[in-house]
């Protein structure tokens, strides 16, 4: 239909004769005529690279077709339990950058690893010492943790996210016939610090390698396993939230994770429960024991280490920036 | 479930610790494994710009979140007819940069322009003169076309696919109760390099924007409308496949096309068609009249100038790449 509203062309700038030249500059423009500082500096740096790749690979029409028919699948192959963009972004290293740029760790500081997609906000909130799992066929563990602060003090009342999958390699939303959550559960810390549960001890596992991203792992020669792990993540009004996972030390995969999670810090070694923890948690001697003790920073320690970090990264990149709200703009004053 | 086949571990390199600072070269390490030297320097080039999108911008946790969101966003609305991952190329400039580069054109080609997301391979083959619209509404208008080459012969045998919207702006495909093809066709050139038809006048229109899409234009103060055109796409062996658009002067978005397609030397006036004219090709006198001269370049010129612009940039590039099959990889010789 005809245009029946004013142009808006009158307030753009103006756009011909586009080249592989001058395209850049000419979309940034187009693009920076909204009032949000940090949209307009998150679109110029997103159309400069876009187009920098194009022009460094000189990306051919098929190629450039293939990848638009790649992202329409990773779309179609996602739903409510599935993220296959989540899965893209953790495979090409992305989550594990975007963790570290907003969870900045002092030394002391329990270091995050990768969230992954297999989160879920049904599990249920169980009191310590629960068992969080209905796999029978899984070898059992009791794991035993704390949560301190840097300086060795006890942080009560955190709330502690955990997950893992079953024996089968597979979290419960992977499972069609999913009933409600399992092998996943959420824990206060008590006024120790402390908290505890029975969960089962992890296995390796394919991340799920039946859709694009797992076509694109192939035709890379990468396998899509990760090492067995347990995620947690921590929150608490005033702390910085601290998503992780634990590690065990030896499995096939410690080195070579799909998703580039492990961090030496995060890797262990099971113990066995011996009588005494047996009687004083009320389960069986013999079983794996996982002993570990988190260190949560505050927001305001974070909120300083990402300001000073970031401060330090943009005048090493020669651009004009400043921080609004912990975040560059274009520093136009 | 626990690993059955050997660890391909083995083989990839050991990561472990990884860090802002060491997660890019890491990550084209890992994905440098298989013997297609094309698709490792694709990605490379493509992990290294994501990184550095993230550690510019210091890209925050919920902008990440709210792009994955973006993608499964467009993924789930693109459907046969609909593209949403084209249009978000189209709007990024991208579309016209990647098409720039494999489809050079010397001083005399005819420039090229955007393919857009509304073509379709179900147009009808009509003999010259014939109808391509089935709308009432809208001002007929006798297209006059030529198909010559750079030395100003003409070329028989193109096939020339020709497609526009209604009178209301939309394509076929954009409604819901499409029967079959309305204002597309696919004409050849005659013996004298000749195409005529009847069409429409083209109008202005909005690009869809009930979508991701839509919505990011309208953060970016942006508007969805592109200046009235009629799209051509010309193909024969031996000779560059070119698309390409003719777009009317005068048109309130001329300088401001939500694609970035124009180029002045596709922007033309529409003449009147007089007695002569309408009783050579059996048109109305007084409808409007379109007339061009398409200069299409051969393969063998285009490959040779894709190759110079593209051996020019890399050497700006100063990375040590050679072209294979006209694409560039890293030169490991």
């Amino acid at each position: 239909m005809a245009p029946k509203e004013t142009p808006a062309s009158a307030n753009a700038p103006p756009l011909l004769d586009l080249t592989i030249d001058n395209i850049t500059p000419n979309a940034i423009r187009i693009n920076s005529q909204s009032s949000d500082a940090r949209l307009t500096y998150l679109m110029a740096r997103l159309v400069t690279h876009l187009h920098d790749f194009a022009r460094e690979t000189r990306l051919s029409t098929d190629e450039w077709m293939a990848a638009i028919r790649f992202l329409i699948a990773c779309g179609h192959i996602s739903d409510d339990v599935r993220n296959e963009f989540i899965l893209l972004s953790d495979v090409l290293g992305l989550s594990l950058l975007v963790d570290n740029i907003n969870h900045p760790k002092p030394p002391l500081g329990t270091e995050g690893s990768v969230l992954g997609p297999f989160h879920t906000h049904d599990a249920p909130v169980l009191p310590n010492g629960s068992s969080m799992t209905t796999d029978p066929a899984g070898e059992p563990m009791l794991a035993v943790c704390t949560v301190k602060d840097t300086r060795g003090q006890p942080v009560a009342g955190v709330k502690v996210d955990i997950w893992e999958t079953d024996s089968s390699g597979h979290y419960d939303v992977q499972h069609d016939d999913r009933e409600g959550a399992s092998e996943r559960c959420i824990m206060m810390s008590d006024e120790s610090g402390r908290f505890w549960f029975q969960g089962l001890k992890p296995v390796s596992y394919a991340i799920p390698h039946d859709g694009p991203v797992g076509k694109l792992l192939g035709k890379l020669s990468r396998h899509p396993w990760r090492p067995a792990h347990v995620h947690f993540m921590f929150e608490k009004e005033g702390w910085d939230h601290l998503i992780t996972a634990l590690y065990l030390r030896g499995d096939p995969y410690e080195t070579s994770d799909a998703v580039f999670g492990v961090k030496q810090s995060l890797v262990l070694d099971l113990d066995k429960v011996d009588k005494e923890t047996a009687d004083k948690y009320g389960v069986k001697e013999g079983i794996w024991l996982l002993r570990y003790d988190f260190v949560l920073t505050t927001r305001e320690e974070t909120e300083k280490l990402r300001d000073e970090l970031a401060t330090e990264a943009l005048e090493k990149l020669g651009l004009n920036l400043k921080l609004v709200d912990h975040l560059p703009v274009p520093d136009l004053d």
